[in-house]
């Protein structure tokens, strides 16, 4: 149960350079490419001559050629041409919209007549040079909404990831959330305590000393389909918290799109924007590789839990006020959901 | 077609050491661990917060913590404790009746009002400082009962491991089986001829020469729901078989606990008990090993027979002489699981 | 779908070198073994008495002795005897018409009233000193048609193959099909064009030079139920091609039995047999080699094809000129399976 009519990360640049990639989202088996002029393409993965998939051939000058008889298959989905073939009127295949935009591939699995770029969840972090990113994709076996409860309630962190970002105030704080349109934010404030090890290290890399009690904030953005964006961070104890000067805090963006492949699978992208020394590449690369460490932590946890919900349908699972925030989100999506149904 | 009124070998004491050990036992999916006082439980592997399977937690104080979000269990299948929230109308889970004793964790996985640790199959070897034992833990594809009539058909020696236990004789030696109450026993006696290798070894090891006639004995004791205990041993041609004073003979008890996971899978406990040099530790290591090689050349062949027999459901066995073991053992478990429809 | 009244390939006599074969051929498991004076046997891979797959047995004195309990099965699936049983009342199991010849096992999985060694394929090379082969084994989870297509349809060398055998000009050429009884052949002429790869390997195996202009020929022979010979080589230009002298060409058959599994896997035996320095071990194995790598390229695309075929059934697929082959060979192929439904 998932939105088809919205924008999903499909992939990221890396993944299609000079050779196309296939990749199952939200139930349909796609082929990502460049087409002409570098711009992105979607199509479906399923060659019309004999059914192949179109992801095992190559690109030739942004055409699509079939890696099994040679069929060339235009960005629009028309065959364009075939050695030895007349292909005018062999069928066309479905296409998919899709647009490059802050370093990601965003598709619509959907009605392509609905699709309207201007849509696509705004980074505005994504569009500036004092930030910098860097992330990676999981692919995990759970319904796309376990993972949306997963990154709503942070929780969590104290017992799956106690050794880096965990710490018992975490739960000792009560959540805050509210739902604002589509928007669920659940945040969280944990003042004059000890940054964990994490932390700690941000700190030191932003020049600050990490020895110091610290005020710490996570601020949880869920926007539909599947995205959530994290703010975390922590500042010197009193020195304005989230509000506080830059020079007196380590903070970031955590960045979380979630796509769906199946009703029990998806294609995880995480990462961090951070605007603090953006032009630090090494940094980039340790924030990346500590981050990867702590979010795979994460994986055998849903998927044992999707295992256990599968097993037993029937159980009703507590909504305490920690939950509040996935509940929320999982109400935006249903209306989103039951619109699609009526529309 | 296992009865749940029963208990039943869940694992040893080192599987829960320090750790709980998730594990499915009769369809049931069951934590164990050990709880105050260090007594073992046993709960449903499912956390009514969120449906994630309990046993990817930890112990701290006696108390099963979730691995998610930190509800902590008590032994009794209530939730006791979770930082920042009242856990009072928390829903309970279920809780199975365990008993840690004779060396393993039994665990009845069915109605827990109707168990008694009383019927707890008596192992008085496991209590006499004149034995030792040793064994370990397979997990096979098979039905419970494929490894029952296994068991209780010592024929397959001959083919199965012929290197190291079996010979003609056994065939050549018609079996008897009788049922005594719920117990089903089948025993054959093959006398005056050559041990094969696994027994002159044995008799080596007990201080006996190895290049005699040997008078032997095989008896197996079947009771429900799925213990057999096998009586083995070779003794000097002509000093009493079975019978035989301790000077004159090698014997043990072969100890097989089989444990149903689901229909069609098993968790196999085997071991050895003997009444010899119970205090070296090396035999019981070397004994160790070579049973376990041996026990190992079934896993194939069971599982193999287990595909056949679920491609052709229809098929009607033979149930010859050698066969009588396993069906009476089956009878039996009719008898069982009739009662336990109808109680 | 397949016929099952139909000699198909089941092994090589190196598969039941001193042991049984366990093989499912057409959705029916067989153990294939040699009996009394090497003829080759086939039975149901099933013992009469509980259910073990007979080829988990050795073979002795030309009597399959099953693994478990040491039934010994006559190899016309009657039971013959085992140690300390009368086995004259005990089933009898289904036997299988099996024949070698050709250098190659033959079972016909269906009617065995209906089975007449007379129709097996009829390889005349195989019996011909002027000639050699060299072949090998792969296992495909696809439909046994997809690969009958595959072959029928050599434009997909170019795509496939393209550095070995592929060439563009294949493609140019538009292949003749027709339909001669049950044959249907399908033919591709390219004169005067450049050897790819492989081609000139084997000219100079032929002592031809490698870099003038050839002729190029591939004549695709489907005979049911799923032999594809295909006649392929290359002469200098202008000498006759496929009818050139033998000094002025290097040519041979590309041999393919591809038998049936289930309905979506096969086991296909590839090979190929050439009139040239037959004598020249080093030479088959190299050719061997060759080809062996090449036929593997075509595994991945026929799995994923399948894959993609079984979730969108309701597609039609195109029918080009060049699919005729393998169309015309499907339509013999449902005459013979609706032969078989009424007889």
């Amino acid at each position: 149960m998932f939105p088809k009519n919205a924008w999903y990360v499909a992939c990221t640049p890396d993944e299609i350079d000079g050779k196309p990639l296939g990749r199952t989202i939200c139930g349909e088996a796609i082929v990502l490419y460049r087409g002409p002029d570098n711009a992105v393409a979607a199509l479906e993965d399923f060659c019309p001559h004999r059914g192949a998939p179109l992801s095992l051939g190559k690109v030739c000058d942004g055409k699509l050629v079939g890696g099994y008889h040679g069929l060339e298959m235009g960005c629009y989905g028309k065959p364009v041409a075939m050695l030895g073939q007349r292909v005018r009127g062999f069928p066309q295949i479905r296409t998919y919209p899709a647009v490059e935009r802050y370093g990601f591939i965003w598709v619509w699995p959907g009605d392509a007549a609905k699709a309207d770029p201007a849509t696509i969840h705004h980074l505005e972090w994504a569009e500036h040079p004092h930030w910098a990113y860097g992330g990676g994709l999981y692919h995990i076996r759970c319904d796309y909404r376990l993972m949306i409860d997963n990154l709503m309630d942070l929780t969590h962190e104290t017992y799956v990831h106690s050794t880096s970002i965990g710490q018992k105030e975490i739960d000792e704080a009560a959540p805050a959330t509210k739902t604002e349109g589509d928007e669920v934010i659940t945040s969280r404030f944990m003042n004059n305590i000890i940054a964990p090890p994490f932390w700690q290290m941000a700190l030191r890399g932003n020049g600050l000393p990490d020895d110091q009690p610290v005020d710490r904030w996570q601020i949880c953005h869920f926007t539909p389909p599947s995205h959530v964006m994290i703010e975390v961070g922590v500042a010197l104890a009193g020195r304005g918290g989230h509000e506080a000067p830059p020079e007196a805090k380590a903070s970031s963006i955590v960045v979380d799109f979630i796509t769906p492949e199946t009703e029990t699978s998806i294609w995880y992208f995480w990462g961090m924007a951070r605007d603090f020394k953006p032009d630090d590449a090494e940094l980039t690369a340790s924030i990346r590789e500590g981050q990867g460490k702590i979010f795979g932590e994460d994986l055998q946890m849903l998927e044992r839990q999707q295992a256990n919900l599968l097993a037993h349908p029937e159980r009703q699972l507590l909504k305490l006020n920690i939950d509040a925030g996935g509940v929320q989100s999982r109400r935006v999506l249903e209306r989103w959901l039951a619109q699609e149904q009526v529309s």
